[in-house]
């Protein structure tokens, strides 16, 4: 067995934390290191790693908790963009090995989260390829 | 009744795209803006700007989808580690307002999503106060 994340120790009370939600399959607290005021995880109980891994009725869970917690951050906080964001892998940043979702408020353009985003373009015959590809590994 | 966007026209297949999957609620094809290989968007079918204005059995099916489609883009690409992100508003960079999440493969530290992650603190007497408004917007 491998041993507990600071998530699992979260989850069961070991670690305090400032609780926001929480339901069968999902759990929600404040981040202690926020890029703005609001920002909010959320996890799996599971201990599970990457969301690829997750049960359907888990990643169903998170979508809905989602969606219900961007209303009440905003409502919160009088912010009304946000961010989603969640990582996995050490190349993509992850740093706690347990599925976890930011929901990150943007209050201006210096605060919350930024992005490089550089887009590149897509080629007709290379993007034909690769959603057959991806719609193969899907079935 | 406003405009129908780029996304709407898409899946009504006025605007041609490399479709990967669909079903009664969500649907997801190539970004044409790829920042890596294997980029995918995953939208609602019903025309909604925001996360928290989807109904609860379409954020449901886009949780369920996001985990699927994670899985099928890192067996197509090869590339293990990925981002998760959504816009919700112009200030977190959203441009076509209908939803859609972003599945985006990190193959390096160079490519992919590049993001500014600068945490501040949270205060223990700010955080109870906060989360007690978050926790109260949610009932």
């Amino acid at each position: 067995m491998t041993a507990k994340t600071v998530f699992s120790k979260i989850i069961d009370g070991e670690i305090p934390c400032h609780r926001i939600y929480e339901d069968e399959h999902v759990f929600a607290f404040l981040d202690v290191g926020p890029l703005a005021s609001g920002h909010t995880l959320l996890i799996p109980k599971l201990p599970i790693e990457r969301l690829e891994d997750v049960p359907e009725e888990v990643a169903a869970a998170l979508g809905r908790a989602l969606r219900m917690l961007g209303r009440a951050v905003i409502t919160a906080t009088g912010v009304r963009d946000y961010h989603v964001v969640q990582k996995n892998g050490s190349l993509a940043g992850q740093v706690v090995p347990h599925v976890h979702f930011h929901i990150i408020p943007k209050p201006s353009m210096k605060e919350g989260l930024g992005m490089r985003w550089e887009p590149g373009s897509l080629a007709q015959a290379e993007g034909g390829q690769l959603a057959e590809r991806i719609r193969s590994a899907l079935s």
